[in-house]
């Protein structure tokens, strides 16, 4: 369990919990998402962690600075949130919840490469504890909010979220119930900074740039603040046969302008992404006007300041399309978390690991000069851990850039680079 | 049972027939549709009717040129298809099928009026037989193709139709013998020219003309020819974070931008209309790119002509869109009616009909001088009963123009006067 296919394989392995029979769809607190904590938590005690599921969902597993726990007898170490005087961990880890139609690697690949390191190391002291971390909801591909699992643990957990809802009306206190957590314990599955050494993330590129530049690993600098809306617009139901022009307040027309409008604006913010994912509206009838639709938006930007900009200008615009077209148009923000700058220490210890698996070729030329530092779009657990400890991150390049889509695919030979760099990043940890 | 009062109590009545406890819900082929052919029957039986549900799940009643049928014994009359030789029937009637989030009236007005005149003439002998059909499916809300109840009464099935799907996925022939219907038999339905007199509708305006002249009551000139369509925009799912806009093949935008277009070109083009009712994204997820947008358009104009010219224009300038934007656009016809023009002896009957019930004020002018001649925009059962029938329409006066929507409302004043004058109309037919 120490090589790049045994990753690979366990990824695959993961695709088999899922909501659906042909495609990979796992959101938090189903039954998936139980059945998928159960085999990874197998794997993890299998690479010699104790392991135990946290009040939010999240699967950890955990050994002592002197190796793996000795089993049976002595006291194992107890994992998770509410530890007494335990040595602090660095934590390595990623999430095991999807999108719907999901690729295979997409935070799979980052908990699965953690696993293995922990194998390697299983006999290797360290001057730390080490964990690792299977989050339970970071896409939010059910209820909105994304990073709720990384939220709890790094207590971060606000109560205004268990109100949010899922597409079947199912608020979130109710999924926690459904799953067996207790709303009222969540905060039980809160780390505190003095536990924790650092939290080390591997993870797929999901875009296009170290392909670009023929690289197969590299760190992060900057993780995207991001903000996520519920917009909708409502108008009136009608007949599509009896209603002339003049008398339409048409949802769904008013709602496709402010959509065509979103990406206008978005294309000429440079370093802004804005996206709208989904659609509904209601009545929903072929021969209906359409008197309600519900859109979400999803926005990035390399600072939180030209994101909050670029929400400025959407709501103006959206609110001018609105009052012309005789409809109401109201905004819901369901997620916002702020950008996050890894931290140097614990990022130089990521470049020493990529480092050591790549010789420089050109004499004269430090290795480290020639690995990429990427800013990512994409929000990552490591944005909700940086409010309790230094985080730094590993990207590994993916095919095309293609996330969030079953073609995501990585090389095996990059995975073996990914696992190397990851082993040797945590030696460097342990050597500071 | 021969108030207005009682037609408006009938048509309050049907509103618990409903798939949702807080909305007005009845397609065609479900439990409630069931439920409300039930009730109606009851209706009918106690006006004197006997009835009957045909191979498309039709409710008919029917009675002798006679009179009501004499019950216990003597041979009761069959309604609905494979009459032997029985006396032809002149048809009153509309449809039980409703849209979702509907009002009251659309439809249901038409028959349980229908129910109303046959209780009047219960006794009465006429020189024909008189039936009250109940149709199934008229909006189409659930498969997309409209009008399958006429259709299937008027022998104008399709085979084709048996492959359309509900949003469930569930074919129109599963949901056939879900509703204990054989597919096979659907031919069994068809009425032929020879048993049938005419076809004479009652049904709201569904649109703000009657209002607008201050009558309560018109008659129908043309019932717009209809075509619906399936649209679909297929591009590429992707992530929303880590895909530049330059990589991007987003069919949401794609889509919106033809919505936008599908109703510039409608507005320009008099006397035509077009909606787009429904849309769905897939994967629908805040932060994934959709790969796949399906859409439906509701097509209408004053002649065919007009109609298939806009259809050609909006095709056009979705390919175009499609072409720029990278994605693919496909289309798939679900429903088309040609337009229908009511026939003029039959419409005569019901000019003659509303005069009777509205003297005129102006000595010197015939009273059917001040009665409304109404182009119908939207479809209904007399369009496929015109294929082996003459018909005729009697449109009242409704609150708003609102149609298609829990806020349609009809005035009691003005279901009285229908009432008269559909009574008069059918003895107008006897003397003719
Ligand atoms: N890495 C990743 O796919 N994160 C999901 C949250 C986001 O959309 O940024
Ligand atoms: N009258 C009516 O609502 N018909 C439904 C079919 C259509 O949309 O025209």
């Amino acid at each position: 369990m120490t090589t790049a296919r045994w990753v690979l394989d366990r990824c695959t392995d993961l695709l088999t919990f899922s909501a659906r029979p042909d495609a990979l769809e796992r959101a938090y607190l189903t039954r998936e998402h139980a059945a998928a904590n159960t085999a990874v938590a197998a794997w993890m005690r299998d690479a010699g962690l104790d392991t135990e599921t946290d009040a939010a969902g999240n699967l950890w597993g955990r050994r002592a600075p002197g190796g793996a726990p000795e089993r049976p007898g002595g006291a194992p170490e107890r994992p998770g949130g509410g530890a007494g005087d335990r040595a602090p961990a660095l934590v390595l880890g990623s999430h095991l919840d999807t999108v719907p139609d999901a690729g295979a690697y997409d935070g799979m690949l980052g908990v699965t490469l953690a696993i293995a390191v922990a194998e390697r190391l299983r006999d290797t002291a360290l001057p730390f504890a080490l964990e690792v971390a299977g989050f339970s909801d970071e896409e939010g591909a059910r209820f909105g909010k994304a990073l709720l699992g990384s939220c709890a643990a790094s207590g971060q957990w606000d109560p205004a979220w268990w109100e949010q809802r899922d597409a079947d009306g199912i608020r979130l206190d109710e999924a926690f119930r459904a799953f067996g957590l207790d709303p009222a314990r969540v905060g039980d599955a809160a780390r505190r900074p003095e536990e924790l050494v650092g939290y080390l993330e591997a993870h797929i590129e999901q875009g296009p740039r170290l392909e670009a530049v023929d690289q197969p690993l590299g760190y992060v600098t900057t993780v995207a603040g991001a903000r996520r809306f519920v917009l909708t617009v409502t108008g009136e139901a009608r007949h599509a046969g009896g209603t002339p022009y003049d008398r339409r307040r048409d949802a769904l027309v008013a709602a496709s302008m402010i959509v065509v409008e979103i990406e206008r604006l978005g294309r000429e913010s440079a370093g802004c992404l804005a996206t709208v994912g989904e659609i509904a509206v209601e009545p929903g009838a072929v021969n209906v006007i359409p008197g309600r639709a519900e859109l979400t938006l999803d926005l990035r930007a390399t600072t939180d300041a030209e994101r909050d900009d670029l929400w400025e200008r959407i709501e103006g615009t959206a609110r001018s399309i609105a009052t012309v077209r005789g409809v109401r148009f109201d905004a819901t923000e369901t997620h916002r978390a702020p950008s996050t700058t890894c931290a140097p220490w614990l990022t130089e210890a990521v470049v020493e690991g990529i480092t050591a698996t790549a010789p420089p070729v050109d004499p004269g030329r430090a290795a480290s000069d020639g690995v990429p530092g990427l800013w990512s779009p994409a929000g990552h657990d490591a944005m909700a851990m940086a409010a309790v400890t230094d985080v730094a991150m590993l990207f590994v390049r993916c095919h095309d850039g293609i996330s969030h889509h079953p073609a995501e695919d990585v090389r095996e030979d990059d995975v073996a680079l990914a696992l190397d760099a990851l082993e040797a990043a945590v030696l460097a940890v342990a050597r500071r």
